[in-house]
């Protein structure tokens, strides 16, 4: 192992987190709200690379309209970089904003800032392996050890070794139930969690392989931009023309140097409620040890169970209370009342309320 | 048939209706309610027994809490007279409260104020057949057709035939689901409704007979009573030592002139939320010919329903979506939020917030 140079936090914020409507809004979306312990998941996000020398300021990229909360939430940090996203374009062109900043053989660490992390030395640990492979010019993945047959994510498959982790033989997308059951009993598969390790030249050198235009409309983007305190302003004429595509599609399913670093660390996208009623179900039990009489139920806020069973009940302010129900999420917030299933959580970005904000 | 005397409608407002919470709350409880239709369920019960000559004005029996609301409520009825209970007694104190204000030859109609009636026209031929019982000195209980083996109700089996009725030959309490099959399989039994015409003179001498300290208490707290326009207050003292007791339990059941007609009209006592789901998609069938798309789902305010089936959604102002739940009951109310089984309807009014309002 090198005593390497830090690494270089990259945060985005572009998720709007609408499958955790009501309490997720546009104005202030999933990232921004404390739904996991007494921080919000974009402040998880920052301290889980912070406070520890082997990594530099972070970077966040975000839309304007995030900036100031984002700002108030960063306020304990001593220093970062904000690159204002002149439109949403999805992950790829986020990320080479990053890059494009960096000195090309600065390391990056792109993180979700939406995601939780209970295993945070996991996590650590397995930032310090990427960051090893990508100084070696590997485009590095992290490979979420899979819990369940998830059919919501794309899957890594791996292959040969490398030093602290592997290359990746295939990108499979949301395979079907069976296929997803396969992948698990296998041991083969990951998960894809969205967390990458780059060296800045190397990402940007594949992009512009792969994605040329896209890789020159960010160039003369970020040389026309201008700096304002810590906000970066890209030039927003020629990042507007961009087609937007993710990291995967435009650079990792087409490089040759694709790997992974297998990590269980407690991982979720919290993607919906169901998925947050796991995960503090998990928190609840390993942080307090109490379970909530083996019933499953969580709440938060004023909520009274009689005879339920694995419910999650939220509310801002209104009593809930919730008689003989199992399996269902309950969300109360401002004017909205929200009651799913844990199946049903899936759509709930698609219902009026959520879409018509 | 003679033509005969008006019938005294005699309207009990005593019910709390706590399983209707959190909408039926104790300063404005159930009856006074539009819980279907535009009309309040007390308007409903007068709007009943009004407009037909055959019916004298109502006498209204209620606390000092709810006679405002009572006489809003009343704004329309011509002439009226309202028995101000000094205290809760249940059913037969209140009623012989009303008996003792009427001449021994009057003929009462006691009608519960917070029930669902869908077949008026079925209701008045009953009341009708059992005002002549009696006249007779028959004490007469309205004998419902049974829809359903319902556990929660009592029965009435049917003895000897009479002009337009039977004799009562057993009451029975809510019998175990076994029992109550066997008796609609019968076709024998009828539910006991709580709706009963009496002889004013008849009932207060069977109340004398099977409780004669209930009787004398209600004699000496009307006897010492005042009037004040059209509110009687019967005097507290004597009334409030008295030990309070339903009609069945202190004079149906010990009666050998206990009477029943039958009657097949739309009944419910909107006993809890699913009862309410039940009588409202049975009105909305069959008054606009409407269903909710076959799925059973019904709502009230700003409601969103996903692939929903059999689900109640009532709420007061936020929007309420659903996703994918079946066979529950969601009620918005105020600072509350409610969502139970049809099955944990029952136990609503044990709930803390139905407990300590």
């Amino acid at each position: 192992m090198t005593s390497a140079a830090p690494i270089h936090p990259v945060i985005l914020c572009g998720g709007s987190g609408t499958r955790l409507w009501p309490v997720s809004r546009k104005i202030k979306p999933k990232p921004f709200l404390p739904l996991i312990g007494e921080q919000t998941l974009f402040e998880q996000a920052v301290g889980r690379v912070s406070g520890d020398d082997r990594f530099a300021a972070p970077i966040v990229v975000a839309g304007e309209a995030h900036c100031d909360i984002i700002e108030e939430q960063l306020a304990g940090v001593e220093s970062y970089r904000l690159i204002v996203e002149p439109k949403g374009k999805n992950t790829a062109p986020a990320i080479a904003l990053a890059a494009a900043q960096l000195p090309s053989d600065a390391i990056m660490l792109v993180c979700p800032s939406d995601h939780h992390i209970a295993d945070e030395a996991a996590f650590r640990n397995a930032a310090l392996a990427a960051a090893d492979l990508a100084r070696e010019d590997w485009l590095v993945s992290f490979g979420i050890a899979p819990e369940r047959p998830e059919t919501g994510y794309g899957y890594l498959h791996r292959g040969n070794p490398l030093p602290g982790g592997f290359q990746i033989a295939q990108f499979v997308e949301k395979p079907d139930l069976e296929t997803a059951q396969a992948y698990l009993a296998s041991g083969e598969y990951s998960w894809n969690g969205g967390i990458f390790a780059f060296r800045s030249g190397a990402l940007l050198g594949e992009l512009d392989t792969h994605r040329p235009s896209m890789a020159q409309a960010v160039a003369v983007s970020v040389a026309a931009g201008r700096l304002q305190g810590s906000r970066f302003y890209p030039d927003a004429g020629a990042f507007e023309e961009i087609e937007g595509d993710s990291i995967d599609y435009a650079v990792m399913e087409n490089t040759k140097r694709a790997a992974m670093v297998p990590v269980d660390m407690g991982w979720s996208d919290i993607g919906n409620w169901a998925a947050l009623h796991d995960a503090l179900a998990q928190e609840s039990a390993s942080s307090d040890g109490q379970s909530s009489g083996g019933k499953g139920n969580i709440q938060r806020g004023s909520v009274d169970f009689d005879a339920c069973r694995n419910v999650l009940a939220i509310s801002d302010g209104p009593r809930v209370s919730a008689v003989g129900v199992e399996d269902v999420c309950i969300v109360v917030s401002g004017n909205e009342v929200l009651v799913t299933t844990r199946e049903g959580a899936q759509r709930v970005g698609k219902l009026p309320g959520a879409s018509n904000q």
